[in-house]
């Protein structure tokens, strides 16, 4: 199936080459390039540019998505490492590119249709793999039981996601910490 | 002066055009159409597309700058005021463009040193802010005393950054309400 793995390439590229330079800072001969494909089979996969950058934003989002509440073991450590995992991988790129879905999300999401709409549906996703977390931990009795889960969840990932911003712009831990020490300190804990 | 007045034009137009098409989503020749100086000018001020990127976020940070706190009122409700007022702004705006702070952040902060350098000031400024609101809070007892103020005000704003992220993404406004619920509910809350 070769129309497939050209498809495949050029998205696999396009996460790494969105990821380092941009929305509108890389162009489709960029991505071409770096995929090792003919740039005009471009057009037989993907109407656009935007289509690409919301196939990328998809891709990257199922690439980074956690395992499920493992319920043999503490329910909060397991959310707080998942979110280290993360930190971990950004801290080791030296606190460059960030997450892609917020970065397409600040520079697409006003532009394009279908960006926005993947960016939506990837927090959203996001959003509920936290909520899922505190709810079980709600169950255990580790996290308040007043807090509405799936709002928190959402809040979370915010708070995370400019957290990101704030490490890529300090190219510091700092950012993490702070939101370690209140979502873990202070929002999700029992007082 | 004429060549200060041609300068503060670019740098006007350069905060429109920055945050209406983000920074690599328009060039030196739409900001000087837009200012209404000849092309040829900008280098008389500028050594580079950088710099004018980091003189825009300068200038929409002096923008929006806060009020300090008006000691006979009660400060959290203050506080909450000057969200609520960049929330009107942006909810006007119908959820696009967002910050230009975190727009420039995300999209410039790997890739240009000035921009990144801007960024960080900028971010670090506005924490600064918020932190005064709740050392201010806490004298009044409107807060709790053991909260981090400094630490607290970057968590805020990295939060708020979010879920400004998150309304571009959803054109609504409910990553607002739940940056509202969780830090005038929770975080800043007495217990």
């Amino acid at each position: 199936m070769p129309r497939v793995s050209v498809r495949e390439k050029i998205v696999d590229a396009a996460v790494v080459e969105f990821h380092r330079g941009g929305y509108n800072g890389c162009s489709v001969e960029t991505i071409t390039k770096a995929a090792g494909v003919p740039k005009g089979s471009f057009y037989n996969h993907f109407r656009s540019k935007e289509d690409l950058g919301a196939a990328a934003v998809a891709r990257y989002t199922e690439q980074s998505q956690w395992e499920g509440v493992d319920p043999g073991l503490p329910v909060l450590d397991q959310l707080r490492d998942r979110f280290t995992a993360q930190r971990e991988l950004i801290e080791a790129n030296g606190f460059t590119r960030g997450c892609l879905i917020g970065n397409m999300g600040e520079e697409a999401a006003d532009h394009s249709l279908p960006i926005r709409a993947q960016v939506q549906a990837s927090l959203a996703g996001w959003a509920a793999e936290i909520a899922v977390f505190i709810r079980a931990a709600q169950e255990t009795g580790e996290v308040p039981a007043g807090l509405d889960a799936e709002q928190a969840g959402r809040f979370i990932l915010d708070a995370w996601e400019g957290s990101i911003l704030r490490v890529k712009a300090e190219k510091s831990a700092a950012g993490f910490d702070s939101f370690f020490a209140h979502v873990f300190g202070i929002l999700l804990a029992l007082s």
